[in-house]
């Protein structure tokens, strides 16, 4: 059974969740016809898993595959430039449809190109991991990297649909499973305190790997995601809540230039920073603190970074696209389930925010 | 006195006519107020000619100068990635306003950079060449090379406003205009015969460089691409008129790979075949062709190239972006001052209206 959610008003598309991948060359047909130019996009690692599967369905479709190597680095413009060219070989045109199955990696890649080849063709997200599921996968944001920074080329290019296969988070290994926890959690804390009541009782039910509870979390913390980037198309508002975490957790990835922590490392312990901060204005208490804090070890999230020069971490702060001149902008958990936009942060309390997660 | 022309209706965009550089800068903190970041991205030419008038009326706001070197070999990913890092070394944000001081090299560079940088900043473009001015700095669209093609990267990407200095066209050298004469009897080709006489009475006043004249021509040439990307913001209906000339003039460009012949001198050897096309189907007779030739002769324009294989280029148009399945759809005068879009053009009467035009 697929379950139909729409995202945004306007310029609005479909999550298709629950579908198979094999269903897929169905639905294109109902959508498309059967004449139609279709560009698979994904990397080596997915295709192993899952290429096969989405081939079968697309059977007497004219179906084209690119495979780029896994990896965050692949989210550059010399990736774009090569997939022009091997876009061009297969013939494609401003009609081909793109389907970009994969992580976030392959969706903003793939995502980005389709948005300038040609000056725009459509595409279709097919998430494959926990993050691009709930997260990447919704809200129109592509782009690739820069050697100055995270996803500073990009645009707002919103998929035709988003086709999610719960299924295939079987062959996601634990690790990339908690890159997506983070979002989770930090999706529950934005937002809403029922999915973090959900996540702490199955918290074993999670690291067991049940999936039937985790398709639950995550239609949950997907429906998060939804409602916010639907109210904030453009990231003027309040989908900059879901920033929670994420200006504290760059300064360390870019710090550690992008190796030594996974994104959701990042973000955990950018939460634990944030709550952190929250703590010290009063907006939550010690147990609200340590519930939080308790949550992501759970989660084998960490919620403390080694060593590193504070002031310097301040300084890759603010690098970040989201601030206003002068005190900087962070997203701050108010109790648990519902987060705020604080302006007004200053250097002093941002300074003693990072000495609580720095060992 | 500043004549303002709206460009589409629903995201549309004034274009500021008769504007002087040095104004712009008043226009702006109207616009803006007078706290905002503006990037200058100009090429060393026009800097040499322009830059200086405009940065005198910008001296309260905060500009900032990007000149990138002459030419177009600059639209490419590669100067996309050099402004990044010039961009964010001068602390552009999101917030940031780029002006983009040039001809269609300059607009289409800036435009795109201005469209994908953060996502998105807004840019004005300021239209230096004849060309840029009637036709490239309306419509949106913005693009960079790659080594597969022309403008194969690019979006639709609306511009906050075009800000026109007519003046500009004082330093401009006679090649250059004719680039833009070309462009500009398109358009009295697709939808303005009283265009096309004016052009006809007035062309020893425009080859003498009568800029009064010559603005004259201008304001109805751009008149012609506004109404007609207007009506067709996204290109899928007749804003392919505008292709008029086009799909020959890239095929003998691809050919001479860019080198041999200029775009305005592949445009006017472009509408020559077509309306040799036209003759042979009887959409303009013989004295109708003759006065299409005589003017771009009239205009040193060229209406014949030299030995090419003829099977080659129509090789060539194959690869064009807008052709369907099958036949060539090509851009054919009817008479003076009207063009329709033909779906159905065989390879046989292409080779014919080759043969015409290749001496
Ligand atoms: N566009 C947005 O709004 C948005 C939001 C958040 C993050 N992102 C971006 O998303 C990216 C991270 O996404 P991600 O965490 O999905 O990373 P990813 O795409 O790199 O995937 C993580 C790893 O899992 C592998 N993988 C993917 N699906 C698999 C499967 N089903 N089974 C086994 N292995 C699988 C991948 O090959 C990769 O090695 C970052 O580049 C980030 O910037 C974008
Ligand atoms: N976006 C569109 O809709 C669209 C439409 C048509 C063409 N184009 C693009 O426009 C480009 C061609 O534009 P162009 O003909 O303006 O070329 P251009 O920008 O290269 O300018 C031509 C030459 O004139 C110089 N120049 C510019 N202004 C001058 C001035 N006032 N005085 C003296 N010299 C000056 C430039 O430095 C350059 O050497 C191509 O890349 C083409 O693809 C885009």
């Amino acid at each position: 059974m697929i379950q139909r959610i729409d995202v945004s008003r306007g310029h609005g598309y479909p999550l298709l969740l629950g579908a198979t991948l094999d269903e897929l060359g169905g639905h294109l047909k109902t959508a498309y016809g059967t004449s139609g130019h279709y560009l698979l996009i994904t990397n080596d690692v997915v295709a192993g898993y899952h290429a096969d599967k989405l081939l079968d369905g697309m059977k007497d479709l004219k179906t084209d595959l690119i495979t780029v190597p896994d990896g965050e680095q692949e989210k550059s413009l010399d990736r774009i430039s090569k997939l022009t060219e091997q876009a061009l070989q297969f013939k494609a045109d401003r009609d081909t449809v793109v389907l970009a199955l994969g992580g976030g990696v392959i969706g903003d890649l793939s995502g980005f190109f389709a948005s300038i080849f040609m000056r725009g063709m459509r595409y279709i997200h097919i998430p494959t991991t926990l993050l691009s599921q709930i997260d990447s996968s919704i809200g129109g944001k592509v782009a690739v990297n820069h050697p100055s920074g995270k996803n500073l080329l990009g645009s707002f290019y919103a998929p035709q649909a988003v086709w999610t296969d719960f299924d295939t988070l079987q062959t996601l290994p634990w690790q990339e499973m908690r890159n997506g926890l983070a979002e989770t959690i930090k999706h529950a804390l934005v937002a809403d305190p029922d999915l973090f009541e959900f996540i702490e009782e199955h918290a074993d039910a999670i690291k067991g790997l049940d999936y039937k509870i985790i398709k639950e979390m995550s239609l949950r913390s997907l429906a998060v995601k939804v409602k916010i980037v639907t109210e904030d198309e453009k990231e003027k508002g309040n989908r900059m809540l879901l920033n929670l975490g994420h200006s504290f957790g760059h300064a360390l990835e870019t710090e550690e230039a992008y190796q030594g922590v996974m994104h959701g490392e990042g973000v955990s312990i950018g939460i634990a920073a944030a709550a952190n901060l929250s703590r010290e204005r009063g907006l939550v208490n010690d147990k609200q603190l340590d519930r939080i804090l308790n949550l992501l070890m759970k989660m084998d999230l960490p919620t403390t970074a080694k060593a590193h020069d504070r002031a310097v971490l301040l300084g890759h702060m603010s690098a970040d696209k989201k601030n206003k001149a002068g005190n900087k902008v962070l997203i701050l958990p108010v109790g648990i389930g519902r987060s705020v936009i604080a302006a007004d942060c200053n250097d002093e309390e941002i300074l003693r925010a990072w000495e609580k997660v720095i060992i």
